[in-house]
C-alpha cells in the first residue's frame, strides 16, 4: 500500500518583479489564476488521495477563500499562515502531515508540471527519504564576479533544480527542526544540511517558474 | 551609418538527442524547418541589410539548396561547408565577412529569438566588440560530483548564455585565428581567450534552443 500523500504549496511571494498588486500566483492564465492550474495538476495526478496545504500571507487568505467559494473550486484544502520567510512558512506547514506520510513541496508559480512527473517523484520518494527533479544545463553558463567580469564554467557539472521535491514526512519535519540558515535556498537544501542524501531525477524542461510577465505568457501558450 | 551585417548559424548538428533521422534544424514546426523560422527572424530584423551565412555537413548541403528551390525561399545566401567542430565551422564561415562588418553567430535551432533582440544586440556591437546575451538564472543550481552527491551552489554567481553573440568582424576572426581548444563552448569563450572583453546583456527567457521533442512541442507553440 502507498504511503498518505500531502503537497505543501508555499505560496506567500509578493510577485514585486512582475509589477503587479496581485502576487503572481492569483494572476490569472487562460481565465483561471496560476495558483489553481498548480492545485490541478496534484489533483489530477491523485485525485482525493492527496492533500492539499497552501501558504498564503495573511492578507491573501481571505481573498483565496472567497475565489474558491465563488468558484466551486477545492472544497477540501489546508489553509496556513505564511511566515518570515519561505523556510518558516513549510515549517509552519509541516506542522499539519501525519507520520509516515510522502510529502511535496512545490512552488505556487510553477503550474505546467505534469501529473505523470508528480506521479513518479512520490513512487520514487517511497524508497529514497528525498528526491529532487532537476536538468542538464542546454545553455553555457558563466560566472559573475563583482568587477562586471565573467568566465565560462562547464555546464556538465551543474543542474537546474525544480519542484516538486518530494520527501519521507519523518525526514523533512526532521529538517525543518534546525534553525534558520540564510543558505536553505530550496527544500533539498534544507534536508540534505540535516545529513540525508538527496536523490536528483529528471526533471521537466517545459515546468517552468513564472517569475516575469513573458513567463505569464509563456505558461498560457503551453497550458493551452 | 551602421556596419555591414552577417550573422552565422553553424547548423551541423546531427540531432542525435532527438531520436530522428532528420537533423533537428530540418523538421518542422507550422509547416516550416526549424532553420527557416531561424533565417526568418534576422531577416524581420534587417531585411536585405543582412547576409545570412550558413554552415551545413555536406550531406544537408543538397537537401537544403532544394528546399529553397521548391518553396522560393531565401534567393540570397551563402552556403559554407561543414567543419569537424563547431569551432571549425564557424572558422569556415568567417573567410566570406567583409572588414568593418558586424557578425552574428547564432544557433540554428533557437527560432522563438525576437528581431527587437537581434536589433538591440547589433546596435550594442557598433560600440563593443562582443556582445552576449545571458540570463539570470531562475532555478536553484546543483554541482554534481563523480560519486553522483551534489550540493546547491549560490545561482546568483552565475548566468546562462544565449545566441545570437554579436562580434566586430576584426575580433570574431583574430579569434577564430587561434588553435583549437575543447574549452571554447560558446564565440565567447574564442573570443575571451584571444583578450577581448565581453559585454553581457538581458536575453529573453522565450529564446529556448531545440535539443528535445518536448522542446520543439514548446517551440511550435511559441512560435504559434
Amino acid at each position: 500500500m502507498s504511503s498518505k500523500k500531502y503537497v505543501v504549496i508555499p505560496a506567500g511571494g509578493r510577485g514585486v518583479r512582475m509589477g503587479s498588486e496581485l502576487p503572481k500566483q492569483f494572476l490569472e492564465i487562460n481565465g483561471k489564476p496560476v495558483l489553481r492550474h498548480t492545485i490541478e495538476k496534484f489533483l489530477s495526478a491523485f485525485g482525493d488521495d492527496i492533500s492539499i496545504i497552501l501558504v498564503l500571507p495573511s492578507d491573501m487568505r481571505a481573498y483565496w477563500r472567497k475565489y474558491c467559494t465563488d468558484n466551486h473550486f477545492l472544497e477540501r484544502y489546508i489553509l496556513v499562515q505564511g511566515g518570515i520567510t519561505r523556510f518558516h512558512s513549510v515549517q509552519n506547514a509541516l506542522g499539519y502531515v501525519d507520520e509516515g506520510s510522502i510529502v511535496a513541496v512545490h512552488d505556487g508559480v510553477r503550474p505546467i508540471v505534469s501529473a505523470g512527473m508528480i506521479q513518479r517523484l512520490f513512487a520514487e520518494a517511497e524508497t529514497c527519504p528525498a528526491v529532487v527533479p532537476a536538468l542538464p544545463m542546454v545553455e553555457s553558463l558563466r560566472e559573475i564576479f563583482e568587477d562586471g567580469s565573467s568566465v565560462s564554467v562547464d555546464r556538465s557539472r551543474f543542474v537546474a533544480v525544480q519542484t516538486p521535491q518530494v520527501f519521507r514526512a519523518d525526514v523533512i519535519r526532521k529538517a525543518y527542526g534546525q534553525a534558520y540558515s540564510q543558505s536553505f535556498t530550496d527544500d533539498a537544501t534544507v534536508v540534505q544540511a540535516c545529513g540525508y542524501p538527496v536523490r536528483l531525477v529528471p526533471g521537466e524542461r517545459t515546468n517552468i517558474k513564472i517569475t516575469t510577465r513573458e513567463d505569464l505568457e509563456s505558461a498560457a501558450l503551453l497550458l493551452g
